[in-house]
């Protein structure tokens, strides 16, 4: 088996990000990338996410250039990867991003497993006033995709 | 449902990695980074790997900083993520290199799926003098790891 590879279409590569929930953001800092996975949900040029404080929200902090990436896997070995270069935008919890952050928080809590990676409880709303967590999203400004089929 | 996190010991990472295959390298060019999956074989410190030339390439050579991520899903919804920093080092197809570039192969074409992503027929040898194909290796300089399990 051989596998056929073409870039994708803008519109293919939206709905791979509309029907993906889990992906890889990198950021960087002083040069030195960082890779992690994390549950996201994307929405008009936005991935909105969450996260605990740390390494990975003080970089973005500090250069806000980021990137996202998420993959399909169909039938066979077929694959859809695609690649999203964004900027990252805080929704702090104050009366300028409360819409957003409720936002995000509708969008995110539909996927019953939002709360595996950051550790939370089912009943801990991250969207309170006094939750530690950060809410975020990507703001689209590239993307690309590759896919790949299986060929006899 | 909710989920316990604790960090890995050093152990538990090179475990991780000597059982993937499959990981997430990161890397970024002029404060921009990129992130795309990639197949590697982990030995001794070092994630052996080989891509076709193109962005990833560029940017690591210009930039050797670089981040590779490794997961592993386990019983239940339990999981395992290790996060590499290190250093790229290309092993190009001259004296000096062959003897890591001939590794990397023998490493690599253990795994019947290693072409997928480079579009490689199985009779195409990469490791042969005239093949496009870049081989390289992520030197570790910094492994992390967390993992997560379910608890009542």
């Amino acid at each position: 088996m051989t596998m056929s590879l073409r870039d994708m279409t803008q519109a293919e590569c939206f709905s791979v990000l509309e029907e993906s929930r889990f992906g890889h953001l990198a950021c960087s800092k002083d040069g030195q990338p960082y890779v992690v996975p994390i549950y996201f949900a994307y929405q008009n040029g936005i991935a909105y996410a969450f996260s605990m404080p740390g390494r990975k929200i003080d970089s973005m902090r500090e250069n806000d250039k980021v990137c996202l990436q998420a993959q399909r896997w169909q039938a066979g070995k077929s694959w859809a990867s695609v690649v999203v270069e964004g900027r990252y935008q805080e929704f702090p919890d104050t009366e300028v991003w409360r819409s957003e952050r409720l936002h995000a928080w509708s969008l995110l809590q539909k996927h019953s497993d939002w709360w595996e990676i950051g550790a939370l409880k089912p009943h801990e709303l991250p969207v309170a006033a006094k939750s530690p967590h950060v809410f975020y999203g990507i703001l689209l400004r590239e993307v690309t995709g590759r896919t790949a089929a299986a060929v006899e």
